[in-house]
């Protein structure tokens, strides 16, 4: 019945590049974001002064009047310019006659960026100088009137595409980047598909937006929350880190299937979230029914169901809780092939508990990856994992060439040929050690050899392929790493526990599954979600002693689960990882309007900033300037500061 | 060409009652929340376990099995029991057979609001028994199976409209709150009006929707801004008291067409934004066009255009800048007729500057205003105006009874009659003194008047008319309250000077009119916006010579200004207040979901909160702690904190 889902906006700070950018040049964005093909086009041109686009413009409109407003892109012999908005780019025919003299003035002395309106007619171009790479390129417009709105100084960098510039000149300089096509096509984008979603939500799926506050009290962990301080001496607020509470809150007040297009101040991930067995599939089937509604018209449609894995398996077999399923190369364990081996190394790695032999196979790795790959491979496993990995190398020969080689048998060697389905030239990365931490590094290792083999020229990752992934069952809880007798919570200790393991959260807690599920696309998690504890007493009991946790801090919520809280859940949706994935941004900055440096600073405006004293006197606050020597620790520590 | 628009939600601190709420008993929402007649009906019973809701079932689903989840409302006798979801009331028929004894415990067991799931056939209810009052009256429910979901604990008011709480308990259980009828129903009409008015600017004319960042450097006069510390010594964001400035850097950035629903921090109101002559009006139509648009269908239809006044036309006939246009009583400027009267006190008033005699007519004042009341509006008047206002009754024998009377010529009596067409029992509320502060004092008693005759049955304001108006013209700049000789702005520095006026900044800019503009409904300021300056020097100008104010705060955006700055405006229309009006409710606390008290508290989780040293500590901040007598001076201080 009741459930809550939403559309975070997660901020996870610095971001590794993922995927290419598709760089369009101008097309035009109006009908490149159309994103059903059904709807009707938006009017550009109403209560405005222009009667069309710059980049709408087609041979339909030949003979046409038209009066245009834009930004001068460039200039050619004073002859053409070319005028662009955020539709696109139209040449302008610059006039030569004597009696349009003024005209020409404007239009030949503005500087590059300045602002004009220009009035015309829309013309054909001469045979033979149209530009079939110019969505506009079959017309041009013969200026009658031109006004000069705006002037334009002299540009730190020119707003094209191509120039490259520094990420910190952008966004010094982030009113000038926004102008660049990408940027612009990034923000449209994003605001079409938020609205397909509002769509969905609102209108098909009677969703109630709700707005929660920013000012709230902090939560039990709000270490990472940023503070505001209070007018009453002592008392501060705190930008709570997700409307977590406030969601859960308004199923306990009634507002059956709420959802807010929300912001989380915190420098990590953050989590969104109903009862058993039949509410996790229907937050499954709404949000896949969501991205498939949004998706862009211009991308092979989203195909639902989306696959589902749980926790283990992703570990098992790509060392991850976020596989990037686009292609194989997956975890093999190969423990049984050794248990009777001479080595030392692998015996002793097998006798531990969790003790595995594991591998994954590059495919005609032999051909690809360089001595200098497999060292930095090597580096790579030592320096995150402090484990070795070893390289087997099968030669033409079939023979095999690694210094384990010496102790796998015959029998051996063809059972792990068998097992891996090895060929010539294949290269196999082994490890032994303990299970996750081995997987882990085989996972972490799959990726790194997908970038190697792909800088090498071999396709493994389409990017232009879509792979939605649901992993679920992930631990309730996990021990803690200082102190593993004791547990924490693997998400958040709202989360319910997994119906089947209801009974252990009394005996063996470490061993209870989760309602929690995340959303995969492309080895990204872009969502997460679970179904939430509405029992108070089992609430209380997972605070208090599973958990040690001090409860005063959440009583409101304690107690507002007291008074008939229906069961509930939901899923909360990183916008920004999504539209980079959509986009294929290397930046959540290329689809943020005005993000903060990987610093927490703003460029643009250099916030923070100080504030004279007088002006911290009515929050009964003053600075403490830290010393020389804390200064100097500090400036090594510095850590993210959240929000975009 | 290029404008912006936004929708901010204006917080305004402690609100005075407006109009009445119209309390409706549980309608379906689903239809009572259609806005507009040709929509496809959402389903609200997606994904989820329940088929129906509650409020939805009529004759037409008779002989259906139905499975629905809800709280119970009431219970009659263990024979009936009325169900509740956000939708409505259900009527369900407790099984009294022997084999039903498990569903009748359940059913009769569970404490009232405990969330139970049940399933039946929906049958008609036997002849006599319908109440037609109930939009579900003519149907119950004949229970198969019934399930406790969850238990509520003893309630600490009833979840009835009928049942007075005050203010504070329903903050401090505001989830228990959330569940009345009227809640539901103003919650749910917001979202859904946001809604449309989304669709309006996405949809219908290709605005963008961009999300501008909360933390954020200070801006000038950002006393009133909320600070947050960071990480860095000494360095604070702060928390924008609107997007201000980022919707100007947008409109720089080509982000033509922007908006956003935005929140504003800050504990007053705060204002919203293009080139002259064909723009103020391209906003306009907009805005009207939105609110026709987004507009509940089951009220009259907004009529377009709004009509427009200027400032000085609303200060003189309604003495102030939000004329509630629903009622006459204009004030009159009566001088002329005083001119040569032998009172002092009224030669004083005229022979200063911008003197004035001035009055307002309370038709059949004399029927319906009793002394205490005439004894209020002059006490009110001295209180808040520290100025003198005279009664006049003009009894049946057209007698003047006043003291001023014996001033009035007969000739100046007929005069008097004429212009303000007095009859009989009519009062006049006659003051004399500075043309504004005398206008102000009068507009202030126009209302007190209206609600004094309506508290006497006298329908001065229909409740369901909605009168629209646009106040514009306003000054570009004020006096200084404490330095009449330094101008303030009366809005904020990047408005635009009225175009024709432009030539005065240099020389007279105390006469300069702006680009602002107003929107007010019933007396309420429900938007602003202005015509921005594009013009870097211009806005220099402005700011340091004619305002005298710190431009560094400001370098970004007046160096933005700098690189082809298109013309640009907007408007912002305060949400909260807008659904207020349109729910009459009370108070904006009945249109925000988590509001904060007056005193910026959140009562539910008592924020403000203490926050332990070492937790400000990686902030470095630490608590100035008042003495005694600060504390006190501090208590009777207390200053409203913004935000909902």
């Amino acid at each position: 019945m009741y459930f809550s889902s939403w559309l975070s906006q997660l901020y996870r700070g610095f971001s590794r590049p993922i995927g290419r950018t598709t760089q369009p040049i101008w097309v035009p964005l109006s009908r490149n974001l159309m994103l059903g093909s059904q709807r009707k086009m938006p009017e550009f041109s109403s209560f405005v002064a222009r009667t069309n686009t710059c980049g709408e413009l087609r041979p339909s409109h030949l003979g046409q009047e038209v009066t245009l407003c834009g930004w001068i892109q460039y200039r050619r012999q004073n002859i053409f310019l070319v005028l662009r908005d955020c539709h696109g780019l139209v040449q302008v025919v610059i006039p030569q006659d004597e009696s349009a003299a003024s005209v020409k003035k404007v239009l030949c002395e503005a500087p590059l960026e300045s602002v004009v309106r220009i009035s015309g007619t829309v013309i054909s171009r001469p045979p033979g100088q149209e530009n079939p790479k110019m969505p506009t390129g079959a017309i041009e417009i013969k200026v009658k009137t031109a006004e000069l709105l705006n002037s334009c100084r002299k540009l730190p960098f020119e707003i094209k595409d191509f120039v490259k510039k520094t990420e910190a000149l952008r966004l010094q300089y982030r009113y000038l980047d926004l102008r660049s096509a990408q940027m612009q096509h990034n923000l449209r984008l994003r605001s079409q598909m938020v609205m397909r979603m509002r769509e969905y939500l609102c209108n098909l799926h009677g969703f109630v937006d709700v707005e929660t506050p920013t000012l709230f009290k902090r939560t039990p962990g709000g270490a990472k929350e940023f503070l505001v301080p209070s007018r009453e001496p002592g008392k501060f607020y705190s930008l709570p880190q997700s409307p977590q509470q406030f969601k859960q809150l308004l199923m306990i007040g009634g507002l059956d299937r709420y959802f807010q297009v929300a912001r989380c101040y915190r420098d990590e991930g953050s989590r969104p979230d109903r009862q058993p067995e039949f509410t996790q599939t229907g937050i499954q089937s709404l949000t896949e029914g969501l991205l498939q509604y949004a998706w862009p018209g211009d991308r092979d449609p989203v195909v639902t169901p989306f696959p589902s894995m749980p926790f283990a398996e992703a570990l098992a077999t790509y060392g991850t809780d976020k596989p990037d399923t686009r292609f194989g190369m997956k975890i093999t364990d190969i423990s049984d092939v050794f248990r009777n081996t001479k080595s030392e190394f692998l015996q002793d790695s097998l006798s531990k508990p969790q003790g595995t032999v594991k591998a994954i196979c590059v495919r005609e790795g032999a051909k690809y990856l360089k001595r200098k790959d497999i060292k930095s491979i090597r580096k790579c496993a030592t320096d995150h994992f402090n484990q070795e990995v070893l390289p087997v190398f099968l030669k033409a020969n079939s023979n095999w060439n690694a210094p384990v080689a010496k102790f796998i048998e015959e029998e051996h060697g063809l059972e792990l040929t068998r097992m891996m389905e090895l060929q010539e030239d294949d290269v196999l990365l082994l490890t032994a050690g303990e299970h996750a931490k081995a997987c882990s590094l085989l996972g972490k290792l799959r990726l790194e050899c997908a970038d190697l083999l792909e800088g090498r020229g071999v396709v493994l990752r389409d990017p232009t392929q879509f792979s939605f992934l649901w992993v679920v069952d992930f631990p309730l809880f996990f021990p803690k790493e200082d102190n593993p007798k004791e547990l924490e919570s693997a998400h958040h200790p709202f989360t319910a526990p997994h119906p089947s393991d209801g009974h252990l959260i009394y005996t063996e807690p470490e061993k209870v599954r989760s309602q929690h599920y995340d959303l995969v696309l492309n080895g990204h998690e872009i969502g997460g979600g679970s179904i939430r504890i509405h029992d108070a007493e089992l609430q209380r009991y997972i605070l208090s002693t599973v958990l040690k946790e001090d409860v005063t801090l959440l009583s409101h919520l304690l107690q507002a689960l007291d008074y008939g809280a229906p069961p509930h859940g939901g899923i909360a949706l990183g916008l920004d990882r999504l539209m980079c994935l959509v986009t294929g941004a290397p930046s959540i900055r290329d689809v943020i309007a005005f993000p903060k440096s990987f610093r927490g600073r703003d460029l643009m405006s250099s916030a923070p900033d100080s504030v004279p004293p007088e002006e911290l006197k009515p929050y009964h606050i003053q600075v403490s300037w830290p010393t020389d020597s804390e200064a100097e620790k500090g400036s090594l520590n510095h850590s993210l500061h959240p929000e975009s």
